[in-house]
């Protein structure tokens, strides 16, 4: 029986569920993976947490090298989250030839590379299933199930906080302020948001996802980001009556030449398999060039669902004899700015404030038209005051068009306010 | 750059899609997977066919000897289906050290333990992500993504053909027949389509899934099979009134001491995320103890994604440099009668014909309560004749206490017929 020591650095909420799964599961996992998994060390300075737990005191360490050091030790999983101290542990214990197994997307988005390097130089591997969509094995899937395809598109909801509001402003008709407080309450969200419903975390996973899919690294500056904080209920309220549903989407698009990466509030048609993705569930739609279609959907956070991706990765790195590297690392095909789309294309979702007045309309309509935008739908809403809102659905247009057009329209006599844009994806 | 020769054994749909991509990705798959995949032997005797996908006259072969001979083939995919030759053959080929890539779920569900035998004998390996769902990686899901999780249950619409005919009985109001008879034009079903509406594919599908998710071997012949060619359209736009939408669902479980498998038609309610799974896609859905809900959707059928799913096994088992074999093939875990649960438990959709007369609701409500069955909804339907239909939906009950009420109801005074008993899946 293969043993395998494992170290754990930190043990918050993800790390507690690892702990858990690998202690309730030893005998499980020796019986039908034939690893044992053995915990070595867990590093956490929090050892009221580490009894609550029932962490043996004897493997409780706050030296990084006392686990760099030991040979014992052949895969540290760590829970630290963020940059530091997380980058020069995992580098240190990289180049001694330790694996590492990491759900930090901030971390490895960002200092991929890096942490690339020191594996190869410790002959050691890199696995980030956790990184993205919680225990959902898209990694995975996009690694070792779909390979053979060339990955035309990635469309996903991989943030569970901001999929919670949305879901709870559309189903209860709370202003965004109210369903925020609530997700705060109810443990769904943190008390400093900002990394959820401003999209810098769904900007890391689709950094992460992109680059795998289309075997060029997507830098994270390179991903459009626009968060969830200025969704009006309104808007919400407008799609449900026009078939549409509000989501927070990561896009991207690689069309052979180009990629395009986007992280923004965006409708889908009610009938699209992520509409219905509600709650803290998350779900990631793929498109190859030979599969189709493919939908994966499941528990995008939790102690227990990202423990599981945790532990597949343990196992699967404990079975490998021989470690891989992404190819866009390995064969130098570093991305250059001319593989990145500037012009995206999109359907949008325009709501204005405009006086009811004779010709208003027709200056929009033209204003429109001047700028290559056709329009697909119009709804005028509540006409009983002088003031209303009129909503455009547009056809496919880039998207220098559209802002051309709002430029346009903004100026326009009778149009007293553009309140939304609001991307439409088919 | 590792050169892996590859054999092809039959060139029909999936073996042509396969070709295709081969051909198509060969330059692609050595810069992002570093193997050159080379096509050595085609293995068919329609050469109009070889001729008509470009294949070179030199590489047909029809003697399998000469592809298990030759040192320079690693790989062998089979696409002849069935049992003969493709069981003779790919033993054959296993024991000369080639490892097997198929999509043959029949001979696979059957012969599995004999393929595993000569695969060990070759020290080669077996690889079969195609031969359940399609493009959707499914077997790599349960091998290398969920792999830490005891999966407690599956829930799949795993053929492509009878949820084509459901969807249309469902969406068009059509009869079984005409479905039928509509999906055969279109392709979507064989001239004789006893395999799938039957219910055996489904079958062989669910027996490789079991057995993978619960390290057990699950033998076809413990799966209950029920096909949906006795299905009436009555029940269909009964169910949807219910919220119910009725598919041919793959079902098992394990509560750590038995197991249940079976494929029946059965109603799910339209929230479940397998009630919009529509036309000819599929979709599974796990629940693993860490993980909880998966669920996996694509296309299960077809030359493209199911070649995906051969080549993506191709270049899969290229990377290996040690096959690994089932768990429940290697410690000897061989199922055991005990092991299997013979008492399902599951809600009910019932539908009686009766005359419509003083008393007889009551008796039926006693029939079914002496027997321990507890009715959730009752609704009768069209009272405008003396003959009705009545519909009960029950909790959940023992099947053979369902059994047992339905014998009682037949024979009460007053009871034309039992039309339809269904399934009921939340």
């Amino acid at each position: 029986m293969k043993k395998v020591g494992v170290a754990l650095l930190g043990l918050g909420v993800v790390g507690g569920g690892t702990y858990e799964i690998l202690k309730k599961h030893q005998e499980f996992f020796k019986k039908t993976q034939g690893v044992d998994l053995v915990v070595k060390y867990v590093m956490d300075r929090n050892t009221a947490r580490c009894t609550e737990l029932g962490v043996d005191p004897a493997i409780i360490t706050t030296d990084i090298n006392v686990i760099a050091d030991d040979p014992d030790v052949q895969i540290v999983a760590e829970f630290f989250g963020g940059i530091e101290p997380a980058r020069t542990f995992l580098t240190t214990v990289l180049k001694k030839g330790k694996s590492i197994v990491t759900a930090n997307k901030e971390l490895f988005s960002k200092y991929w590379h890096e942490l690339e390097a020191a594996a190869k130089e410790g002959k050691a591997g890199l696995y980030y299933e956790a990184s993205c969509v919680g225990g959902v094995p898209i990694i995975r899937t996009l690694t070792e199930g779909t390979q053979a395809n060339r990955i035309l598109s990635i469309k996903g909801i991989i943030n569970g906080t901001t999929n919670y509001i949305l879901s709870s402003m559309s189903d209860e008709g709370k202003t965004y302020e109210n369903a925020l407080a609530e997700a705060q309450r109810l443990g769904y969200a943190e008390a400093d948001p900002t990394a959820d419903v401003e999209g810098f975390d769904a900007m890391y996973k689709l950094s992460i996802l992109s680059s795998l899919a289309y075997h060029k690294k997507v830098p994270i500056d390179r991903v459009y980001r626009e968060g969830i904080s200025r969704v009006a209920i309104e808007d919400i309220l407008i799609g449900k009556e026009l078939g549409l549903t509000l989501k927070l989407l990561a896009i991207s698009k690689d069309d052979g030449k180009k990629i395009q990466a986007r992280v923004h509030p965006t409708f889908v048609p009610n009938t699209h398999p992520l509409a219905s993705v509600s709650g803290s569930f998350n779900a990631v739609h793929l498109v190859g060039d030979s599969v189709g279609d493919i939908m994966l959907y499941g528990r995008g956070a939790g102690a227990l669902p990202t423990g599981s991706a945790i532990v597949s990765d343990i196992l699967y790195a404990a079975k490998q004899t021989k470690h891989r590297y992404c190819p866009f690392n390995n064969t130098g095909t570093a991305t250059k700015d001319g593989d990145f789309a500037d012009d995206f294309i999109s359907k949008y979702y325009i709501r204005l404030t405009v006086k009811d007045e004779v010709g208003t309309l027709g200056r929009i309509a033209g204003a429109f038209g001047k700028n290559n935008v056709s329009i697909v739908t119009v709804l005028q809403r509540d006409s009983r005051t002088e003031i209303v809102n009129i909503i455009f659905v547009t056809h496919e247009t880039l998207e220098k068009n559209i802002k051309k057009a709002i430029e346009d329209i903004k100026s326009l006599k009778g149009v007293t306010e553009v309140n939304s844009v609001i991307h439409v994806e088919e």
